[in-house]
Order: structure tokens, then C-alpha cells, then sequence
């Protein structure tokens, strides 16, 4: 029968737990895989100590022969922050736009695998072939430029993926969405539609782009006389460009301070996505030259990273900028959830040091609303829907957009990572599931951390460490030195002086009672010791910090 | 001269930071001295392990024969919650509303403090003598019943404390704040106004708790076939009772569920703020003999406290209740600033499982937005403005809108804690500065936890602790035993062995240089070993551990 014999498509998102936000998805089709986008997560809050988080690609590893390349929607850490890791064991071409293209590069160079690494760019309305697969790159916008959705034509027929998006009618760079093109593969014919959720809940329609613009003139306007300070995300490049524009409007010079603006927006001129007139740059320490009201700093820090720039102005650390009673701080962004507390602290500091601080109307979300996705969906009018991007709830609200569509319910499949769907012109289903998961990375270390680690650390957060050393005669287990008990992160040494005492009192009892046992075992000695200093503490503090015996042994 | 002689009123803020909001104020006037609550905080991100804070209030201890009594606004725990932990130093009468009183006194007996505090419930409308004081408690409306603001008569003048406070036209219980009221005082002419800054960024006016019960009887009619599970703040008392209208109305059984909100409930019923009628109260137990669509459960878990009941039903480990595909969940509530990524958390976990989560319109703010604080400065006409209640920037937004409405800005006092205004009928000036603090408890130690240990918590909450031991002849420092290396909470011990391995030798090294000369002191040794230790770790991980060195000597 012909029909059996025609091979499925296969998409497997691969990226750990989508709340975290790793986005990386491979497509399968017959001996072909493609992979759309390669993203990191930032640690959760019960991750201490870990820098970052990026997906287990195991199942890349065990079809490596498959893989025919990176395909990737934008620039953002969440789609291209893993490569550099997974490239080491994934060492396939990378498909994308030109500045995505650049800042990848960055990274790249880093990491020191330019020369290792085959690159194309492509244009948006350019398709390339990979395997079983076509690519067409689709214009759309996002905040950050050369932004695409994907066309992925395959014989079971095409997915859209429309990667992170908006739809913004007067962009501030380059076209709008090319919305007749989404038209026109929906008059092809569309198997399923992948769509970013993020602002699925959100009614109505994501503003342009350019409206900030007009609220920097209005703040420009009003605050003639006082310095200005702008921070926002280092990659919207068009925030930046529009800041620059209102500075020059005034007659204000710009620094831009904070390592990861100064790097994008250096890669944006040089590839001719950011326009800036001449002398409206100007280096930090040229500041002094001007006056307060003539000058404009565009800094990191709008999410309140501690190490950011403007978070070390509020702190009074920065080595070039001080605020003054006066100055005008305007956060163009919003916070990302979980980040709330860190910004309304650096507000606080700013305030607290006489800032006029602005933290409404100068931003617009990059991602589309409710009736731009409808907008998407009937355009395309895919008989799947599976949304993306986004944390449960927004996948669930996106799905409720797609029903009320009029796609069925059983159409929709908010997948979970690792699930593999298999879908043909007639019929898609969860089929399978592959390995997954998220590998943190700590300092150099990737991977040498989980969840033993992770618990000891917090146990250790919660109340610190009660060390119990002695020495042991090899032979007699006669007790040659100690109990002695060593804290950290558990109680002020002083006020623990009399506690420590009585401790070691009861610690001694017990091993006395192991000791006179002389088959006693360390690992039997170290539960008596532990079990008797957990109780004891926790009688007296209704604390319980981890308890470490350590037993060595002398040979006399 | 006459003048000099006449003495100021001094008010003393002594809530350790503002931004963590441990509400307890003093008003001094020659020899008597009232304190206006006495909050707790919640400690903050970076305070591991920390289960509440508390003010230090040494300055009270230091000048306690002054101290007449604790005068209470109402009883949230950032206003009552130090009550039990200052009460042993500081034991005062305590004054206050009948429902507050309520609630401090299942605190008082919780800590067996019932005996030997003296406590007078006080009406609104109703005065009370302290000294050289008369406190008027006058009616407002709050996220919780019996709220009051004070207006404090001295011979310096009157002074109006709102204490948190909204404009409630339509309560759910009980009278309107009582306008009229604060009108009078204005006519008498006020000295100062000390006003709440929750919401003194928002515009416009916050609207009636009313409207919510008109949200859930809208919920109610809509979900008819579905159970029904309402998270809201437990000492909100009216929005029990609204859910209790709802519910009775449309003919479901009412189980409360978490264990502050069952006392909360209790008291309030007692003391006749609370009516629900006959038989619609249930016990969880008898949840199985009611068909889904005829039951609602009341429940604690809005923030997404990760031990509250509904993150345990979400996360599936709550004892008696499981949340079921078409279950309705009603957050009525809004995240607190800090709390959005915890309820966010629970969100998706309840979708995940099926249920038909509502987080928006079914809540409205128990605070003054900035038309309200515009009312009652009118009304009152203060001289000086001292706005309370709020990080430093809400304050400042207050602080806005007295300006706006003919303060003069020299008249509007910011004030940090610790600091003393002295105020008269034509002055008022920050003269002095007493010592405040927060009091850290954890456990059942209170102070014994402070900036030294919690520094410690942070290191080993980021890279655990490498701990190095070795046993040493106590006369010719010849070593006996180790170096050995135990390590938590830093790497997969299996990852680690080459990595320890290697660290021994590097560590014989070091000691033996050390050893060699004979002198070496124990904290040279030590030095040495965090020296070696820290360079060669950071080297090969790029990470931090704390590095402990603990050397044991034996008398041969």
C-alpha cells in the first residue's frame, strides 16, 4: 500500500522544561533533521550558583548522521545562547539573517570557533535546502532586528514556525511583516502552524515600535535641562537607534555604556542596521566636556542585573557615571517576570539619590498579542496549531486563540519537551518521547552539577554547615584528637560559644558509646554523630544546618 | 523666654529599612512616649535561611519608663507581627480595634504571652489617654476590617496617621471611612499628616471590594458545572464573605482550606465580622459527599508560598484535595512584588493539570491610589506632609502629590529610619538620628543570625564549601594524617576525583614548604592551604568554593 510506505514528519522539541525558556526544536523527516534554533535558559531561582542552562542534545548525538544544520529565527539569548556549547558535540552549518548572523559570530569568536563553524547567511524571501528539506525565511518583527519566521516545506507538507514576532505596521528599520507572503503560503496550503504564545494572554494588538520614539521626544522635550539616562535590553537595536534619533533631534551627545550594548550595537553599524550621524557618539570620559542637558547614556541594566551598569550607578559603584539630584532615568523596558524586586530596588536607589526616574510608556513588547496571532492564523489557516514559546500558561491561551478559530481542539497539541509528533496530510499524533533535559553550566563546568549539588547548596543556604572532625588511632580506634566542631553559615561564633560547648559534651558521650564497641564501623560512628547533633541542635534552635563528620586515622 | 520652653514633638520611624516594612513609629512628647504597631518583615532574597525580621528597638528599651502602650492601625503582620518578640522587652499596654485585637491575641498565645499583657479594645469614634497624648482611632476601609486611622493630639498639635488605608464608599461590612471626621480635624487645623504610599503612583481612585463580589457572582454563574477553588489573602475577611454570598447564592457548600486562613475565619466569626449562614460551611472530609459543581474551596497559596494549600494541590502533594481537568481556580489576588515567578509557578502547574485558571479582575487593592491621598490632604489641610508606608519610591510619589496640592516642598518630610523630627506649631526640622535595625530570626534564635553568617550562607549557597583536613604531632608539626579533602555542594563527587586527586598533591606541596620550617603557625598553615587551594580551583573550574582549612593536632 502506497500510503504506509510514505514517511511521516517528525518535530521533537528538545528543550528541557519550557518554562526555563530553551528553545530548540528538530524536525525529522525520513534521513533528514533540521534543527530551529539553539536557545539557553537563565538559571531558576533554586539553581544557586549556576551561570546557565542548556539542553541535552542527546538525541541530536544519536542521529548526528541525520542532522543537516542550525536554523535560526533570531538573535536572542533564548534561540542562538547554546550553540557555542552544542556546537562541540553538533558540529552542523548555521542558517540565518545577517545580524543574527553577527551576533552568533560574536559568540562564536568567543568561544573560539569561527574557524570551526560553517556559516550562510540568507535573506529573508531566500530558501535553502537541507535534506528533505526547503527553508524559506519570512520577514517579520521582533525586538531585535532580522527577525524570521520559518517556511519549512517538507513531503508530509509545510510548517510555519513563526518564531518570536509582532506585527508592527511602521517598523523603525527595514519592512514590516511580510504578511502577503504568509498569505500565500496559506493559500498553498499549511500542515501546522508553530506560534510564539508570549503574549497570548494578552488582548488586542502589541504596539509599533515606533511609538517609543514619540515618548522619547515627549521626555526629551520636558526634560531639557537635566541629563538623560536610557537603559534597555543591549539587543533592541532599534530602541537604541530612536534614542540616538531624539538625542540628536535635542543636541546630545550619547554614550553607550555596558559591555553587551557597547558589543551589539558596534555589530549593528558596522552591518548597517543601526544609523548613527556623526560626532552623536561620544566615549565616557569625554563626558565632562559637556554639559549635564546636552548629553544621553544608554545603559544595560533595565532588568536590575546586579552587575549591570546602571545598577552599579544606583549603588554609587560605577567608576565614571555618579547620579545626581536631578538627572532623568527612564527604564524602557519592562521587567521579565522574577526580575521585579531586583529593577524596584535600583528605582529606590535612583530615587533615593534625587533621580527623576521613568518607568512607564517607554516600551513596547516584541511579541504579538491576541489579535495579531488571529491575524497569523487566518492568513495561514493551518489544520494543526502547536504553540511555542512561552511558559504553560501562554502555550494554553495561545491554543484557546486557535480553537476559537475554529481549529479543532483535537488539532491543537501543546507539546511538552522530548514529545515527538508525527504528522501527514491526514493525521498528526504524539507518537513518542526522547531523552531531554537540561545540562546547567557552572564557571567551566558543564554538566558536573545536579541535583545532589544543587540540594547540598541549598541545605548549606538554609542553615549553614556543622563540621565534626576527630582522629581515630588506626588500629585501637582509640580517640586520638577531637570531637572539634567547625560552623559556617550557621550561628554567630560567639553566641554559639556555650552551644558548641554543651555540643561537644554530648557529641563525646556518643562517641565514647561507639567507641567502647570496637568493631564500630566509621560509617556506623558518622550516623551516630550526625543523628545526635541534628537532634541536639534542632532541640535547641529549631535549626538544621548540615551535619559533616569527618573521622581521619593516624597510624601510630 | 516662653517659646523656648515649650517643648517639640518628636516622631521617631524605627523600622529598620523602609523597603523591607517593619511599620513601628514613635511619638514622643516630654515625658511619654506611644508607639504607633509594631510590624515584622519578610526577610529578603538575599537573607538565606532568615524566617522573619524584626525591628531593634533599643531606643524604646533606652527610654522605657516613657513608653505608655502599643496604639495598633490594624492587623496585618507588617503591623502587628513584632508584637510577640518586642512585647518581652518592651511590655506596654496595647491599644486597638476589636478585630485586631483578635488576631494579635491568637499570636499572644501562641507565644503564652496572654497573662502578662495588658490590652484595651478601643471603638472608633473613641479616644484614649497616654500621657501626654490623646489618641482618636477613626474608621477607613483596608484589605482587612477594623483598620483606623489615628489622629494623635499633643500640646505641639494634631497629627494624623492614616495607617494603610483605602477609600471604600460601598464596603462589603461595616461603615465608609468616616470623612466627615477627618473634614472636622482639617478644621481644627493639623499639624501633620502621615499618609500610606502603596499606590501613590497610580492614578485615579481603587476601586470598591464590592465590584469583586460582582466578579464572582459573574465566575460563579459562568462555571456552573465546574468546582470551584478561590486563593485569596487570608486576613481578607470581606472577600470571605463575598465568596460565602456567592457560594450561598448559588446553592455550594463552602470548605475553607490552609491554616491561617481557618483562624483568620474563626476569630472573625467570633467577634461577628464574618456571617455565613447555617449549614454551608463543610469539613474537607465531606467534600466527597457533595457532587463538584456544588462546592468551593477557600484556600491560602495567592503568593504561591510553596507550603501553602494550593501550591500543594498544584504541585499534587496535598493530602485531601486533587485538582481534576475543568476544575475553576481563582487567584483573588495580586502577586506582591517578588512573588510573581512563585505564582506564575503554580499557575502552570494548575493548567497543566486541567484546570481553568482566572488571575485577572477578581481582586481589587486594600490601598489609596493617588485621587484618595488627594481627598483625605484636602480634607485634612495638613501644615507638614510625612508620607509612610511604601519603598522610597512610592514615598516619593506621595510626597508628589502633596507638593501638587500647595505643600511647599520644605514642608514634605521623606524620612529615613532612625531619624527624629521635631515638630512645632511653626517648625518642623530632622534634628537627630536614633538607632534602628532589623533583628533577624531564625528558628528560635532572634539577632543571633547576622551580616557575617549570612555572607557565609551566600558563598556556599553559590559553590559549596571545599573542606581540607590534616592532623599534625602537636610538638613537631609532623604530619600525621591528610591533607584530605571533603567538598559539598561544589561538584558530582564521581566528576571530582581527578580533580581532588590532583588538588592533594598541590596541597603536599604547600605543606611540606610550610612544615619545613619548623616554625610555622597553624594560622600561616591555613593561609596557605585557601591560598593554594583557592588559586588552583578557580584556575581548573572558574569557580569560588569557600575554602576551610581544619588542622587537629595529637600529642604523641
Amino acid at each position: 500500500m502506497k500510503k504506509e510506505k510514505k514517511l511521516k514528519l517528525r518535530i521533537i522539541p528538545l528543550g528541557g522544561l519550557e518554562q526555563i525558556g530553551m528553545n530548540i526544536t528538530a524536525f525529522e523527516y525520513g534521513d533528514s533533521i533540521i534543527v530551529v534554533d539553539c536557545g539557553l535558559a537563565f538559571p531558576q531561582d533554586d539553581m544557586l550558583g549556576v551561570d546557565l542552562v542548556i539542553p541535552d542534545v542527546t538525541y541530536l548525538k544519536d542521529n548526528i548522521a541525520k542532522v543537516k544544520g542550525f536554523v535560526i529565527t533570531h538573535g536572542h539569548e533564548d534561540h542562538i545562547g547554546a550553540l557555542p556549547y552544542i556546537l562541540k558535540d553538533i558540529n552542523v552549518p548555521i542558517y540565518t539573517t545577517k545580524l543574527t548572523m553577527g551576533i552568533i559570530e560574536n559568540k562564536l569568536k568567543e568561544h573560539n570557533l569561527m574557524r570551526s563553524t560553517r556559516r550562510k547567511v540568507v535573506r529573508h524571501g531566500q530558501s535553502i535546502n537541507l535534506g528533505q528539506f526547503r527553508i524559506e525565511f519570512i520577514k517579520t518583527n521582533h525586538s531585535i532586528q532580522d527577525a524570521s519566521a520559518l517556511a519549512i516545506y517538507s513531503p508530509a507538507g509545510i510548517v510555519v514556525h513563526t518564531g518570536d514576532f509582532k506585527v508592527d505596521y511602521t517598523p523603525v528599520f527595514g519592512d514590516a511583516i511580510d504578511l502577503q507572503r504568509f498569505a500565500e503560503i496559506g493559500k498553498k496550503g499549511v500542515l501546522a502552524m508553530m506560534s510564539d504564545s508570549t503574549n497570548a494572554e494578552r488582548p488586542g494588538f502589541t504596539m509599533s515600535e515606533r511609538t517609543v520614539g514619540h515618548t522619547f521626544d515627549n521626555i526629551f522635550l520636558e526634560h531639557r535641562n537635566t541629563r538623560i539616562i536610557i537603559a534597555t535590553f543591549a539587543s533592541n537595536v532599534d530602541r537604541v537607534q530612536q534614542i540616538i534619533n531624539s538625542a540628536y533631534k535635542y543636541g546630545r551627545k550619547v554614550v553607550v555604556e555596558g559591555r553587551s550594548m557597547v558589543n551589539i550595537i558596534s555589530t549593528a553599524s558596522e552591518l548597517g542596521y543601526l544609523q548613527i550621524p556623526d560626532k552623536t557618539l561620544i566615549e565616557i570620559d569625554q563626558l565632562r566636556n559637556y554639559p549635564d542637558e546636552k548629553t544621553v547614556i544608554i545603559t544595560t541594566g533595565s532588568q536590575g542585573e546586579s552587575m549591570a551598569a546602571l545598577s552599579r550607578m544606583a549603588a554609587d559603584v560605577h567608576k565614571k557615571v555618579t547620579i545626581k539630584p536631578g538627572d532623568t532615568v527612564i527604564f524602557s523596558s519592562n521587567p521579565i517576570p522574577g526580575n521585579e524586586k531586583a529593577v524596584s530596588k535600583v528605582i529606590n536607589e535612583l530615587s533615593q539619590k534625587g533621580a527623576d526616574v521613568i518607568f512607564q510608556d517607554a516600551h513596547v513588547s516584541g511579541h504579538a498579542c491576541q489579535e495579531e496571532l488571529k491575524l497569523i492564523y487566518s492568513l495561514l489557516r493551518p489544520k494543526y496549531a502547536i504553540p511555542v514559546h512561552g511558559e504553560f500558561r501562554h502555550l494554553k491561551a495561545n491554543a484557546g486563540i486557535a480553537q476559537s478559530l475554529g481549529i479543532p481542539k483535537e488539532n491543537i497539541f501543546i507539546m511538552q519537551s522530548g514529545e515527538v509528533i508525527e504528522l501527514s496530510a491526514d493525521e498528526a499524533k504524539i507518537v513518542d518521547r526522547v531523552h531531554t533535559g537540561a545540562i546547567l553550566v557552572d564557571g567551566l563546568g558543564v554538566g558536573d552539577v545536579g541535583n545532589i549539588v544543587l540540594r547540598d547548596r541549598q541545605h548549606l543556604a538554609e542553615d549553614g554547615i556543622l563540621i565534626v572532625v576527630l582522629t581515630l588511632e588506626k588500629r585501637s580506634n582509640q580517640l586520638l584528637a577531637g570531637p572539634d566542631i567547625v560552623s559556617r553559615g550557621f550561628v554567630y561564633v560567639r553566641e554559639s560559644e556555650g552551644l558548641m560547648e554543651e555540643a561537644r559534651q554530648v557529641l563525646h558521650e556518643t562517641l565514647e558509646e561507639c567507641l567502647r564497641k570496637r568493631n564500630a564501623d566509621w560509617s556506623k560512628i558518622k550516623m551516630a554523630i550526625r543523628d545526635t547533633m541534628n537532634e541536639f541542635i534542632w532541640k535547641r534552635t529549631k535549626r538544621k544546618p548540615m551535619i559533616l563528620p569527618i573521622i581521619m586515622d593516624v597510624d601510630l
